[in-house]
Order: C-alpha cells, then sequence, then structure tokens
C-alpha cells in the first residue's frame, strides 16, 4: 500500500482546503473531524506523510503522542464529556476513510451510544466554536 | 479519577496473574486479550502506573508507540488481517474496563463483523500459538 498524496487530509494540510482548525505546529495538525462520531470528535494529524500506523515513521509516532494525549484533555474539559475513545484505523477494512496517518479522539457521554462515522455533517458554526474552545483548553 | 494498584493488568504486571505473553522489556508488556474481538486482537501495556491516557506521563506515551507499531505490524503478519484498529479507551463510557493503561490492536478481516468486546473468552491453546507466532514476527 502506497501513499497518495492527494488524499483530502494531505490537501488540508497544504492549505488546499479549509478545516476547523484546533491547533497547528511544525508536525501536527489538530482539527474538528466534520463528520463527528459525538460532540467534540478531534482529529490529530501528523504532518510527516503516512499512509496510516503500518508504514508511519516511529519517531513521528513519538513525538505526536504527547500532543494527542494533550488535546484529549482539552476536548475532555471543554466537552464535559464522561470518556474519551482514541482510535485510529489501518485500511479500509478496519475503518479507515482517509489515507494519511490521523488519530480519532471520540468524546465518550453517559448513555448516549456513538453515532456511525460519517453518518452526518456537523453544524459549522458549532465545529467553529469547539474548535475555538478546545484551542483556548489547550 | 486515581490509579487503582490492584487492577488486574498491575497484577498480570507483578506476575500474580497470569497471560498469554508475547513480549516483555523493562517499559512494557505485551499479551493476547483473552476476551478478543477478532483473532489476534493484543494489548499492549505500559509498565508505569497510569489509569489511561490522561493521566499517563507523556514521555511513558513516546516511549510505548514504536512498540505499538511494531506490534500491529506482527499482528499483521501472523493473521493476514485486511486491517487493524488501534483503540484506546478512557474511563467507563468510554469503553475501558481495566483501569491501567492499554493500547488495543484489533485485527479487521474483510466481510467479518467486529465481536464486542468481552463476548466470549478465546481458547486458550490458540491464545498460546498467537502469542507465540506474533512474538517471533516482533
Amino acid at each position: 500500500m502506497t501513499y497518495d498524496p492527494n488524499n483530502i487530509f494531505a490537501k488540508i494540510l497544504k492549505g488546499e482546503l479549509p478545516c476547523h482548525k484546533v491547533y497547528e505546529d511544525e508536525t501536527a495538525l489538530v482539527m474538528m473531524d466534520i463528520f463527528p462520531q459525538s460532540k467534540g470528535h478531534a482529529l490529530v494529524i501528523p504532518k510527516a506523510s503516512s499512509r496510516n500506523l503500518l508504514d508511519a515513521d516511529p519517531s513521528v509516532l513519538s513525538s505526536v503522542m504527547p500532543l494527542v494525549q494533550s488535546v484529549a484533555k482539552a476536548v475532555q474539559s471543554v466537552t464535559k464529556a464522561d470518556g474519551i475513545r482514541l482510535a485510529q484505523f489501518n485500511e479500509a477494512p478496519a475503518g479507515q476513510t482517509v489515507f494519511h496517518l490521523h488519530f480519532h479522539l471520540i468524546p465518550a457521554y453517559e448513555g448516549i451510544a456513538l453515532g456511525a462515522h460519517g453518518s452526518g455533517r456537523a453544524d459549522d458554526a458549532e465545529l467553529a466554536q469547539l474548535a475555538k474552545d478546545i484551542s483556548a483548553a489547550l
């Protein structure tokens, strides 16, 4: 399996497509998932090109994990979620839909089932507000 | 939320309970999940005491991720899975059942739905063989 440099996250990283940005540094971009499984669903995307975990540079994984943790805490702080799921999918049968490495942080709320990914596009104004609030909490 | 040193993974790490061990070094233990969601479901458990991602030492996260990647590749190599899911749950509403940080690596097979976690205990002989094969592939 090879890396396709025209995948949608690569285009977002290059600034060719918009996103609800939470945070960005030299190594990674954090944004809201526009098809959230729950309110506050965020994505942490290393900038280095890799299809997924299986072909990633191990040093990229090491450097991004503290950010994944910080975003998880910020998402929980803002959403007051009862729990947070970290998920990362490798290849389509495992649920991967965009073939650039990314980590999902999905808030869980007591008594509310998670929506299927892609079941609906979230409201842009709500996503923009969440991005702003999570960014401030980082 | 505090860390309970008597959780079942802490007992396994101390050698007080058995496991189907794949790998162990100073920093982490890898074992088969005895209630697998699919064949080859493995767990990577940092030895440092933390309840989950939210209270983990960031340096522990950085150091364990290359091992998580290596185990993912070994699991895929042994099981010939069509994909691999990485999952890590924080607090019970998110699916966490053992309150010591651990990463799930769950093979996905084309056309086969994942079982609910805990839907059945796997056969010990099969788990022992998988542990041996994945260890050899690491």
